[in-house]
């Protein structure tokens, strides 16, 4: 290798990452060695001359990001990892097996990987947060790499990415687009018209640079350009071939997510196995401390106050980041509807606009978590549903971070059906590792904000549009997985089970069976995952497992369906009935809206009255 | 009138529009005025001089569209409906109120409203879905017309409409962008820079006219170059002023979704009531004659063989093309594992290839149906995830449309848990009006694929990646509701409650029972959503409520919780064992991911074993 020019090893580099892309996908019997061979070349240079990564302390600031966008070319990503001298070629040979943690598409089981990747159009997004956290955070010279595909050119959160990197002056990050052409079963719509990536990079604010993408000098030079670029993000659109170096497969279609069909004959067209070995430069620059953190001073509402839990949020928020200097938000152009502007205010520096681009959000949330910061983003429950995807692979990338989503349910009135989330219990307990609250008062509402900073995984707060009557004392603590009990006796006949705005309206229902006679318990379940078991079967026993479940949601996957699944495996069974919005929402005022759904005062009395005439489930 | 000029009068209607939406939020004491006097004169010359609609027959594909992208401007939409004579001004009066069809934001319950929107940056993409309708299967000289707003350019969806707009030559299609600079809290990304948007909407192959969008003469000429425009699609770049002229708000920011302080006096700034009407154009074509269905040739499979249920779907949507011409199939670039190009193959006209852009192809699906046609739109079920608040909205729209998510589960191995949908029945579950169905064999998939297509409201069908054994005859029908019951006998001790890839594990399992002594029902719970509750009911008194629900899901909001929700309201309470996936899955082998997630059969026979040890519930 002595003899070996700049150019030379990073050719061989590159034919090395493609044979072990080969001989992976060998060993597997799947994966997408095309994929990664066309990208070969670009990542040899990358890593031989540009990145700057510790391989022992990768979760350091002060690291450059390296993200495969296009992460089903796992194999080069890996094959890099080798080249590193971090991971035998035993371990690569067990690519894809149950156990190894170098997976079909790649994962933080892998200690240098930050993000999962392998849903396509995220990897950009998510740089964009690590660049955010780099430039306007940090204040580091590090650099965010981002591998994209071309296929995934066409993913609108791709755009959103160019956008907001441009807007917010993203010089540190580069993004590498690999031009090979070919999607999974065909040319994509651009094909090889490279101008038209640079035209549409160059409209969207970005330095924009063509290069052949198997051309080692050629590519050395535009990376050279991308960091000597200031002001603005660059973008290298290269030229290249899927399956580049194999004639068999090399721009030819249907050869996507297959492993080759001889892959002796292929490596050997490769010029056979080698073992090069690349240094990775390390960072030249420490890290500032944190400063630690202090006591949070959470806002204080005065019982009977009547407060809406989203200004809670926005206050409580706004409280937490004077203590902690780890917490960021980010809000989707609906700060003043989230009260994220109060955060916004506060600690302007911290807080990103994000503008309306939901999956931008969450995926700058994701970025911003994967290198130490804690983010919380907000936007109306309704709109949550635009980022779904990004909330599941947040999981799949085991983050941390919060969501909010203001405006839940009916009780938000005139604004209609599309403003109406009633779909985020349901779809946000279905993330692996979640946390899903729905607090019913501000001073909840600020305790949990404070609680879901110290949890790990996804959280999710889901406020009220309209004021509610604060009903705890400031000083009262709520935790992860509690409840609360607000009306009971040994006497209880039926328990009423609500969060957020139908605790309130249980209580009047309680109020009116009392009149009739009829002791009811309330339980204000604001965890909804996780749920408090223990206080429900209790609630099941002294009722003779009479229950009410009555959420401002779809009848499915939420808060009724979470009181099921906590009682199905258990020695108390239990007659539910479920409340819930069981027709299409129209405008009008909350109480018609919640009136018109059946889920106010009357209508859980109601239930309440027909299921105390039935006879016990149990004595 | 009489001496108006053309220009006059739609000077006019735009001051007549801005007082009606002074009015209208004025009594409705919310709503979005700003935005929508800012909009005013474009709509002004576009329904005086250009729309073409009938409106006693709103349905006819022989109409134009006009799609509000930007919903909330809702006032200026009814407006017009006052003007053409629809709506009377004391319908006017009751926007927002409860009961109106003049909703927040439009809705279908509007009969000349195609679509809802009010969710940004979704009517664009669903205007792509019309346009191609009229273009591609109509070959109709009508026109889509979208009105957005500025801020919703942020969306990615937007960029996606643009993207694929143009690559499908929808020189149909005519997008307004109403540039009045602010959004809900401030100045957007682009503010006033018109060339900006102008150069993006050229890289992406589109036309591009700014205009002062509040000189009537000057919308009069760009409407007019737009329509003679070929080959391409034509974005109208407006420069507008919100809530222009009334002083107190005019380019003002902080008035964003508020009714005027002064409603009177602004009404006099615009010089008063007036009670102009206009005349819609008629459309001047015929609508062809669609040819009547025949009787669908369901592709037949033998009991035995193996066959995955994704190849079935292909299968069956290209006999149900054949059988009927209104059937149209979109697909996310995946079209070779959905299958999705089984019906590309037999119908290629009515084939749709929608890249890596789901939010585009659902909203597509979304267009396609409002104007007549019966889309099925697939991808991998973990990428559906993408476009959920497309669907969420689409249930809005009261749209009938199929999906299909391929991939489904940990079952399908390496590929790992990035391309594993988990989320998918929890999140579809909850979309109103849902159907979801897992079908476990080719036979079974196909008939189901028939059914969706008789089925109103938004179906989800869940198929998967491994080869199943054929169970059932091609002659079995199977309907929506329905479940089989594969073993049952009236001793059985407890219930094996599975679908899709579980199915078969139970069927494994309950022979290893059987082993044992133990009788064991399986029941093949096929319609998720809607539930089987008879079925269910039935095995839970057989069985002393003992029950075992397995999915290759997370154990949220999934077929355990439909299960739990049938019975929770019963006098049949059940003891309800919940097998999901509650770990993140890795890569491995399907048997390896399955066992590791602890839903095959080993495991379904250990908590079968388990749960008859334990008393039962009832006798």
């Amino acid at each position: 290798m002595a003899h070996m020019t700049d150019a030379d090893r990073r050719r061989e580099l590159g034919q090395q990452f493609r044979v072990d892309s080969v001989r992976m996908s060998a060993a597997a019997k799947s994966g997408h060695p095309t994929s990664a061979m066309s990208a070969a070349d670009l990542m040899a240079v990358l890593v031989d001359g540009y990145l700057r990564f510790d391989f022992d302390a990768p979760k350091s600031p002060t690291n450059d990001r390296l993200v495969f966008s296009k992460g089903h070319a796992s194999t080069l990503l890996y094959a890099i990892y080798k080249a590193a001298g971090v991971v035998s070629d035993d371990e690569l040979m067990q690519y894809r097996e149950h156990g190894s943690m170098l997976e079909g598409h790649p994962t933080p089981l892998i200690p240098w990987v930050d993000v999962a990747t392998g849903s396509l159009g995220q990897g950009l997004p998510i740089g964009v947060g690590m660049a955010l956290a780099a430039k306007r955070l940090e204040q580091l010279p590090t650099r965010v790499w981002v591998l994209c595909g071309d296929s995934e050119m066409a993913e609108g959160s791709m755009w959103e990415a160019f956008e907001h990197a441009a807007h917010f002056g993203l010089d540190n990050l580069t993004a590498i687009i690999d031009v090979n052409r070919l999607g999974q079963r065909g040319e994509t719509m651009v094909g090889w018209d490279l101008d038209t990536y640079v035209a549409r990079a160059e409209a969207f604010g970005w330095n924009a640079l063509e290069v052949d993408g198997h051309d080692v000098e050629a590519i050395d030079d535009v990376f050279a350009r991308a960091i000597e670029t200031t002001g603005k993000p660059t973008v290298i659109v290269a030229r290249t071939k899927k399956g580049k170096g194999v004639a068999a497969v090399e721009d030819a279609n249907g050869f996507h997510g297959k492993p080759l069909d001889d892959p002796d004959g292929a490596i050997a067209e490769l010029g056979g196995l080698r073992d090069i070995r690349v240094d990775v430069a390390r960072p030249t620059v420490e890290a500032t401390a944190r400063t630690k953190p202090s006591a949070v001073q959470l806002p204080r509402y005065e019982i009977g106050e009547e407060v809406a839990t989203r200004k809670a949020y926005g206050d409580a928020l706004a409280a937490l980041g004077t203590a902690r200097r780890d917490v960021v938000a980010l809000d989707g152009e609906v700060s003043n509807s989230t009260f994220a502007e109060t955060f916004a205010k506060a600690h302007p520096n911290r807080y990103f606009e994000m503008y309306i681009a939901e999956q931008q959000m969450v995926a700058a949330a994701v970025g911003l978590q994967a290198v130490g910061w804690t983010p919380f983003a907000s936007t109306f429950a309704a709109f949550l549903s635009r980022a779904y995807d990004f909330v599941r692979m947040a999981a799949v990338s085991r983050a941390t971070l919060a969501l909010c989503g203001s405006h839940a349910g009916v009780s938000i009135g005139e604004d209609g059906p599309s403003q109406m989330g009633l779909e985020d219990i349901a779809s946000l307990r279905a993330v692996h590792g979640s946390t899903v609250l729905h607090p019913c008062d501000a001073n909840q509402a600020a305790h949990l904000v404070a609680a879901i900073a110290e949890t790990d995984g996804i959280s999710y707060l889901r406020t009220l549009r309209p004021a509610t009557p604060v009903l705890y004392s400031p000083d009262e603590e709520f935790e992860i997985g509690g409840s609360r009990v607000l009306r009971s006796s040994d006497e209880d006949e039926v328990a009423l089970i609500g969060a957020g705005i139908t605790v309130h309206e249980a209580l009047k229902a309680a109020d009116a069976l009392a009149d009739d006679g009829i002791a009811a318990r309330v339980i204000d379940l604001y965890s909804i995952k996780p749920v408090d078991v223990e206080t429900l079967a209790a609630a099941a026993e002294v009722t003779g497992g009479r229950l009410v479940t009555v959420e401002d949601h779809w009848a499915e996957g939420g808060l009724g369906d979470a009181v099921l699944d906590a009682l199905a495996d258990s020695d108390e069974p239990a007659h539910v009935v479920k409340l819930a919005v069981r027709e299409m929402p129209r405008s009008g005022k909350p109480e018609e809206c919640l009136a018109a759904a059946g889920i106010d005062a009357e209508h859980i009395a109601a239930a309440a009255r027909k299921l105390v005439a039935l006879p016990a489930h149990r004595a």
